[in-house]
């Protein structure tokens, strides 16, 4: 992940749930802070015992928010669903923060979810119009109110309910007094993993990652519009939608997931390799050293690397101590072009002609700064590849990219980009060849479509409120 | 840098300072930023404007306690000295973070030190004696009082008066109101680097990242035993020290200095590749893929690979959001054996032959955590490659390392290590393959010999205080 | 008000509300500030300019919340309304400070309240069976969801419709971004006055020492059952009850309001002087100094010591420094009996035969540490004068009481509660004793009667939830 | 004490020390906590067991610092000494707050002070030069020093070489591993008493309330110039400087003590009435009402009303929730004339002719808004009486006092003062008035001359630093 705020699109959450094991919410928070990277803003968990429900949210790092063993210790019982966050700043944050919790005529419930619902302003209105009063700007109180105004009677049918009139990408995981349920929308946009903890339990997580923090083994993915409910009888499942081919986001591969998690059955630092070899046979160019930008662009490096047969080399150092706040530079130090989270390894750029790898362009401002860094210790060309197609439109499924028109792509040509940025040739992955890397003959026939509407402006589900669409 | 507090060496302190320049107090948290790698615990700037001292202090990273630009708002001022700090824990701290600043009979001076004092408590004592009151419990403070007694008429005069009577490894930064001072040991065992800002002004910093991050020019190594005066006059220097042979400490190549750095005149990172080149050629063995233990040990790694013809792969994810606080984990999930900062990545390691290069063994506790996770993750033979000799000895000069019972190497033979660790087989790179690294024909013959006590014991300063060597 | 916390009454809020009237914000604080006796736990402040609302909350005193002037520098606009609150501790209490904000179909509305709702959990039920999601414990939220539910299509008519279904005592003022509402229960228990500000603009507010504090002039009670509408067309006024007979508080004369407000056109101070006059003509005794237990019981104190012709002396001083907080007493300081917020005046104690005056008792353990302390100062004889009858109901109307069993009255004669206190007399005001003082010419023939069902069990509202009474 | 910061004289400190008592740290902060009217900002507590110290300082009331009982549970032992703090606010105040600590050469040691050495700048320069370095810019680390670099070989030796350097008016505690002592300067212009606690052990406190609070028993004032050293073999006392009249401060019976506490065997709260008394018949007025500013001037308008033979009332009401900050009024607000800590009770004030009763008047802008207060609230006459000689020099003996160009009766008659007041009549005791009232026949004869320097200039300890003095 690069730099600067909002020069790249940040995955909104990850969420994880465990049911029967001791300790739940410790469990849930080592699970959270594997999933750290969909989510650095805020964090929280509801945790259920015998006999009530507990809660504990804040901002910052699940470290943060979860750093004191009495943290967890105020969240006891054997089932727990946490959340991470990223959102917006300011005073009224903290009511956004999940899971929300809300007490129905059945007793309380905790949600969380992962994602974006396309008609949510829609659903909104229709429900402040009828009394509904809303104490956040999240989608997922959305989803909470469609449940308590619906008119079945068990969390379930009334959660299935609430499904079937909202759009969208979401991953949603619940619990009440008796139950955890796991929910991913009918496209299967955002991921959703079930696992098995060593000690007996079950634990449902963004993504495989989170499962090997804490030795639970990975059962299997939950399924695009499959409805999973975990209770005493163990783990059953359901399908509420009518049958849809998946889409899964393909940024999922190229940037978001960590390279150790395995999606839909497949290595993410694997794929991203095979992406960097398609790259390099798509687009070589004659150099003399290949550097990734660190760390999402590293195995594609790598990939890109073994097959020009060019030497891979760490030509870019990260610094690991850049938190969500620092100084802000004054103009006198943005003026010398500061860069707070790489550095130039001299040692292998000066004098050599460099292939910068990174895994995307979002306003180009960040790779501007990184090409004029690589430039400034002496590389004598610098050339981009980028694993992943130009960027060209706004995702509305969960990831917050900028809008249109800031995206370097949506206005620029290859050439124009090459020349915003400053490099002596740009190139980026073709459909074709990312579908490669992903074991499939090209785009238009893979067996299986991915969501790629970021690339393609190709959206699998309706844009309901596009025009005022929430940003919280 | 591995995981767990104190199962590793950590450098004790970066300094930075700043003469001539504008924002003075900006571009030292800048420098501090860089080198954060050499202390996490506190951060403290003094700046000077022509009417007053100005100074802010704070636990936790430099973003942290300069996070706010106007913080730096208020230390105006066009010089400044800063400190980045490893320290204890504990409700007294805050009066140990440096710079400590005194006034004296002829004006303030701020100080700031890098390293450790082998007489510290002997002086102290005889300071008390005296009657003088020590407010902190840093050796910094030691200097400062003899500076404060000291009858001779200038900074200079009283600095280098205090000088020869420590003995340790240090690197100071002092500020008064019209000089900035920067002062090796005699031995030059701590780095001190002079460079020169872009636009007018100079720089002192304890590596040269911290001038890069600025854009500052890199000049030269202060050297051992140089005192360095900057005042309007420019650059001055002298050698108040008789001249011995200088002892770099030789940790600073292997695992302390970013690997952007250059020290003395050669990058780092492209020592530390040799060192794994060195190490292959030792110490090879059968295997399908090298891994690094991220991330001091993946330059060592790419050496091993390259000279090896094996596969380097990141077959361990490092989870980049690791804080200073986390769940201390509870008896239950320390069961769990859990890994916070480091994960497996099942892809590269199920079912290969593994070669983990790391940079040291301290207390053998993290490397057995590492192996237990990639056995787990399915490597068929672990081996273990550590591009340092044997950790046998405590450092005295500024590295905070668990005292000789609690090290590995100085109670285990590598065949017992192996055992311990769990791996298939292991090897630390030997005296002479670390010094041939290093461009010298062996450690008996190197035209430059290192500080290396903590591999031989052959310490270069006299430990006067050993018995009760003062740890702040 | 007397020392350790939950041994008396405590009023659970005061509210304030400004409309038309730039800088209402700080107007509102400024009135909470005044009315700071009715609430120490919690502040909160809503304002509204022309486009939309802001607010502010936080627990402590006003000045603590509102201390920094950029705090209502962020609370822009002409209207603004007010709360304090005293609640329960606990992390969960922030959501439970008012006023409460909603965003309704047809806008934005802020909602503070004084009082208790009695039947409150009923109708919390009903509505959370229809699907409303509540967020705070406070009943002032079943007013919100009414509104929120309610098919008119005006605030003021929804106001009209909620107040319909609740039962219980309250003062309530709200705001939406035309109008300023207040309202008081059709019994008038609780206090609610208007006020005019000098440069144009109105004021609500629980006391008219709130008017005081910004210069504005006391207009007129709200009348019980009145609702008061202030928009841009000035004051309007209706009555959406059936008419009833008042029944004010008495208490608020006795103990909760400011000795310089008027409530019912009568001064609170002169009502306390001559409630003492009346307790001196029932239950004289010989005696040599009169003593108020400060600061309540100083004006009946007063009036005690004028019709006996006894000096008045101010025997026990107050410490004014007493906060929320202090050092809960070890055994060790318990056993010493530490009188944390009053201390002996020796000088007029010791020797004397002493009347101490104060305005109630509630579970005898205040009253018992002050004997004890009175005694230790050389008092000869203590005798105990109480300008209230005996405390033997809890009140259900929004002041925090102990449950009846608690209630030294409640179980207790009057010459048992003389003994478990430790004094040589006791004796209360009489009911008639009481009437008398305020001007009727006994209980059973007032022109008005009060709400004194804490002395009489004579509950004028409807004890709907009784059984299971919300302590929010 | 009135009401506006800085427009009033104030206490900088109140100390305690005990000895011999298990829990030593929580009766010391009972006793300052007693003592809280001395100082309002800060506060700090040394302790010390068999074996070692503890401190704990902050900012804030006792009960702010102290008010965890896990606070105190950290200062263990039977030994302690505390102080609460008056001082200037800024970032590098935390260092000013006492007890300051230091090592010595035969061990620790804890100070105490209450006042101001009229020598400190002189002798921090001579200790400065002489290579000593100051950590606080308080007078106390002069002592601190002073016994630092003293030759002699016992605390107490030590501490009286120290004493006879410095100039001033001071009560010092000192807490070393086996002693604690208390020292009165030669005049003994400040307080500080002995007393015995309940289970054994012994106390000292700047007045006899601290005692009182913890139910330890007055002993005696320890007398002007006298060392007290409290140690197993029980109290010791010596003389170490050459007999002088005593000068104790008369401000302190006026202003500064608590009203129940006892200062030279005489009740504070006696002598202020006393002073009304004698006030009454000196200036006596044709009026309706005496009414008091609260609360230091309610004894004396008791006084007042009972030589006058007019009603007291408690015109003036004040609000006792004003804590350190609130709302610094914006201009509008200031324009109203806002009185945060009093208000006008109207039912007493109304057509009446009021005699205002206040202790002193230092700037006079608060009186002027009270007696404006009082003529809106419907005074038809409205006289002032001031229980003290105009206050026309500015004290340098620990009292924070305006320079003299501040203090409006150095610069106007007292008719002019109460033009600018805006009174009918103003009158302030006589210097024989007040002496009598202390029941001496006239000052001249007074058989106890006080320091009155603040009425009369006639300042007892020569003033060395006088152009430059310390305001700490």
């Amino acid at each position: 992940m690069q730099a600067e705020p909002s020069n790249r699109p940040y995955e909104e959450c990850g969420v994880v749930g465990i049911w029967g094991a001791p300790g739940a919410a410790g469990l849930a928070a080592l699970g959270l802070h594997a999933l750290q990277h969909r989510g650095q803003e805020a964090a929280g968990i509801v945790s259920h015992d015998e006999s009530r429900f507990y809660q504990r949210k804040g901002l910052g790092l699940v470290g943060d928010v979860f750093g004191d063993p009495r943290d967890i210790a105020q969240l006891p019982g054997d089932c727990a669903i946490g959340h991470n966050r990223y959102a917006t700043t300011g005073a009224t944050l903290l009511r956004n923060v999940q899971p929300l919790f809300a007490d129905f005529e059945f007793g309380g419930l905790a949600v969380a979810h992962n994602g974006n619902l396309t008609n949510a302003q829609t659903l909104r209105q229709a429900l402040v119009k009828r009394g509904c009063i809303f104490q956040s700007t999240t989608d997922t109180e959305v989803f909470v109110h469609l449940i308590a105004i619906s008119l079945y009677s068990t969390v379930k049918e009334r959660l299935i309910d609430a499904a079937k009139q909202v759009k969208g990408a979401y991953s949603v995981v619940c619990l009440d007094q008796d139950t955890l349920i796991g929910l991913r929308d009918p496209l299967g946009v955002r991921p959703l993993v079930l696992g098995k903890l060593a000690e007996g339990g079950w634990m449902l997580a963004s993504e495989t990652c989170a499962l090997e923090i804490v030795g639970a083994e990975f059962v299997r993915d939950v399924e695009p519009g499959e409805l999973v409910v975990i209770d005493k009888s163990g783990v059953t499942s359901c399908r509420p939608f009518k049958n849809t081919a998946s889409r899964f986001c393909v940024f999922e591969y190229i940037y978001f997931s960590r390279p150790d998690s395995q999606v839909e059955g497949r290595s993410v630092y694997q794929a991203r390799k095979q992406i960097g070899v398609e790259l390099a046979k798509e687009s070589p160019i004659p150099a003399d050293v290949i550097v990734p930008v660190p760390d999402s662009g590293v195995p594609s490096a790598m990939g890109y690397a073994a097959e020009s047969k060019l030497p891979f080399e760490m030509g870019i150092i990260r610094n690991h101590y850049v938190g969500r706040t620092f100084i802000e530079p004054t103009d006198q130090i943005r003026h010398l072009g500061v860069r707070m989270k790489h550095s130039a390894n001299h040692s292998v750029l000066a004098g050599k002609r460099v292939v910068l790898v990174d895994d995307s362009i979002v306003r180009g401002t960040t790779s501007r700064k990184i090409v004029d860094m690589v430039r400034a210790a002496g590389a004598t060309e610098v050339h981009m590849r980028i694993s992943s197609p130009p960027t060209k439109h706004p995702c509305f499924y969960g990831i917050d990219t900028p809008e249109e028109s800031k995206l370097l792509a949506a206005t620029h040509s290859v050439e124009e980009m090459a020349k915003v940025i400053g490099v002596d040739s740009l190139a980026f992955i073709s459909f074709d060849g990312l579908y490669r890397a992903l074991n499939h003959v090209n785009r238009s026939e893979a067996s299986h479509r991915y969501c790629d509407a970021c690339f393609t402006s190709d959206y699998p589900v309706e844009l309901v409120d596009r025009e005022g669409r929430l940003i919280a």
